[in-house]
């Protein structure tokens, strides 16, 4: 292992201290879950499999139920042990949801879950999701090397710094337990790199024989479970994250550089605001902003990527033409904006409408005839002038505070009854006095503005 | 035959006296070039078919060469008899050019061609396109019943009237010969004008039995010659012909009347001034307005055709979207204009652009990458913005004037040459002033913009 390398895994390595004190931690929560509730619990996730990056201390506690406890009553035990448990020692939690509810939060400093799951023989016994969680760790206690230990923490760091680690839906990106898998195919943290380089079409990664009989995954990556192999442990993963990986590898490979393995180093940095103003500047920007619905992330991000593609569709549907389109939530929680950069912004009020041809049937000419005034003859066509409603970008966004136009677009569940309790359309000019007045962070604008972060220089 | 029809037959066909007097002038003739030039010459044409129009009197003299003169000899030949003629019988001339130069003009009132052909035993040994015509005729001649003379006449006016009488390349719709073949192919009038309103895909006529070994055509519609089975008799009829006179045969047969028979009664009335403003009135429309090259009408509208043809994709290349566009010539024949009515007028300054996808190979990438700066991830592609170098269409149609653009457009050679010695870009409101000024006549605007002429009501 090089310099580099060394010195990135004395910044992220935790140290035998930290580890310990994790270790003592979940031994005295351990020891109260089963002499106050009678339950047995286990660590799993990171910390469990000693792949955990210093200071990100997360002990993700599992609650073993027997398959007699019906699902109701798990969620109903889950929420009331981890209650209890949370405030036994001193701590503050929350009730998140997964595949069940459950509680998490923070106990001496340290993110603490306590999630629930079945107690199973076998994988082919799954309920829900979380039945899968201890069978993952099983695998990598056992598969991978302590050596590799180091590797995993090098793949998870680089691939933070670069933005694609975690398969939340905001992030998209390499799940920890997809990290781990992969430095036990290719061995080291360069190997996967070298993977990642050259990455092909179609790829598809196993551990095991496990190349018969496997269901067809439409995925940019696959990677199959060795613990389940009707999964794609890369399902998650989104194209440009995974394109990301791929070119950062073959710029690390080409010049290995610590820079690589600092947080936020590849952060953009906040523009000023006359950087702001200028991105601004010779384009065609409006942006949708609305209150944030009350849903955590991993529903609400899905739920306006689609929103996007639905209004993305209309849009162009309307003769429009769009650059670049974006959703996001503002920093402090309390707005979404979706944004879209036109290439067109103005149409012509007249739009020709090509109506059926030379040799279509008598009753389809005779409809549009009776249908269309101005009809003409066009290269073989009938054709007609149509008036078009709206032919501004800022008008079409307007209408969309129409029920009528509404009933056109997909609106997912969680944003529908937001979107109509609050609900503007910003142009440039405003959108910078929403900057200006704190009500959007400059930060979210400037990141999405021009297509994402850009990867070369000015 | 009805009223209607027995109504315009009296108004089209031309008295006895008209064709007496037309026999005797070409008898003169003939005997002037025989006794003169030793020459013998036949009539061709609608005269001598007897399917000419009353007024349309056209004495189409064909002189009969030996194959034993030269293509050269024969053009010189032709025009130092038809010269003479002229002269000799007081009348005016000029010289025009089809297959062969020849002579043209007016004696006693009468248009009057000589043209030159060669002998022929057999079609086969035709040299050029005029040596048909003697066939043609004798054909006509032999096969068209004389009662269905009428049904010929009633056929080329009610053309004529909806606006597509005529093969040439101005008019692109139905050749004399061809309203014959059709005439005798479904006897009369209304059963031409019954085969019109049915018609159907890759309808192919013949008289005889040809369907064996003939070539592919790629026409709207084909009738095969019946001199000239490699010869489709339809070929320069335009798709938007064919789809009038389907369109009118339907209104004629629903609801017949005298009105399709009146010279002018489909010609689009000239507009006020206020209805031209109004027609421009929102609508993005652009023209390119340049003196008209010195050529023949059938060099002359192929050309603006393909001209026009490339300007549009060269247009839509860059991003614009049209709703129409058309090429014309102003009524004094001094300039030509080419229309453009933007559906689209104006593009934002940047433009997406995609590059080398996740998969592609590595030099492909590494290319886009060198080349392009602020590149970013955009759907598992790389991408960027590039900056538009002209995001109005005036001004893209303004950037023809430069040399560099014209190497992009294929212009035809006959309108080079006038295109860089004057050429202007008129907006809307600089076409108005054209008009006041008289360069342009309103006439010819009013007819194309709207997409050619409507048909059905405001």
């Amino acid at each position: 292992m090089n310099n580099i390398l060394e010195n990135a895994l004395k910044k992220i390595q935790p140290s035998a201290k930290e580890i310990d004190e994790l270790y003592a931690l979940f031994a005295r929560i351990k020891k109260y879950l089963l002499d106050k509730h009678g339950i047995k619990s286990q660590l799993m996730g990171s910390v469990a499999k000693n792949t955990f990056i210093k200071d990100n201390r997360d002990l993700d506690i599992f609650l073993f139920f027997d398959k007699s406890v019906s699902f109701d009553e798990l969620e109903k035990k889950v929420l009331a042990i981890g209650k209890d448990a949370f405030v036994h020692f001193g701590g503050t939690y929350e009730v998140d949801y997964a595949s069940h509810p459950y509680t998490k939060g923070h106990i001496n400093g340290c993110e603490v879950e306590i999630v629930p799951c079945y107690k199973l023989k076998s994988i082919k016994e799954m309920i829900s999701a979380v039945d899968r969680t201890p069978f993952h760790t099983k695998y990598i206690r056992k598969n991978l090397e302590v050596s590799q230990r180091k590797d995993v923490l090098l793949l998870k760091q680089f691939l933070k710094t670069i933005g694609c680690y975690g398969s939340d839906l905001k992030t998209r990106g390499f799940a920890g337990y997809l990290c781990e898998l992969l430095v036990i195919k290719y061995s080291t943290f360069e190997g996967v790199l070298k993977k990642f380089s050259g990455l092909e079409r179609n790829t598809l990664l196993c551990l095991q024989n496990q190349r018969n009989n496997i269901k067809k995954f439409d995925a940019p990556l696959i990677f199959l479970d060795p613990v389940d192999k009707n999964r794609n442990v890369a399902a998650s993963l989104s194209i440009d994250a995974l394109l990301k990986a791929k070119y950062y590898s073959q710029k690390y490979l080409e010049k290995p550089d610590g820079i690589y393995f600092e947080p936020g180093a590849f952060r953009k940095k906040t523009s000023s605001k006359k950087s702001l103003e200028s991105l601004l500047k010779n384009r065609n920007f409006y942006c949708i902003y609305f209150k944030r619905p009350d849903l955590i992330e991993d529903i609400l991000f899905p739920q306006l990527e689609r929103f996007k593609n639905s209004l993305e569709k209309y849009i162009l549907s309307k003769g429009f033409a769009l650059n670049n389109s974006f959703f996001d939530c503002c920093e402090d929680k309390k707005a979404c904006i979706i944004g879209f950069d036109f290439a067109v912004e103005e149409l012509s009020y007249f739009v020709h409408k090509n109506g059926p041809d030379l040799f279509s049937h008598d009753d389809k000419t005779q409809g549009f005839l009776n249908k269309h005034k101005n009809v003409y003859f066009s290269n073989g066509h009938y054709a007609c002038f149509e008036k078009r409603k709206i032919t501004h970008a800022y008008d079409l966004l307007v209408s969309l505070k129409k029920k009528e136009v509404q009933k056109q677009i997909a609106i997912p569940k969680g944003i529908e009854k937001n979107l109509n309790r609050e609900f503007v359309i910003l142009n440039g000019k405003n959108l910078l006095d929403y900057v200006n007045k704190g009500k959007i962070s400059k930060n979210v604008v400037c990141r999405n503005i021009a297509g994402g972060k850009t990867i070369t220089a000015n």
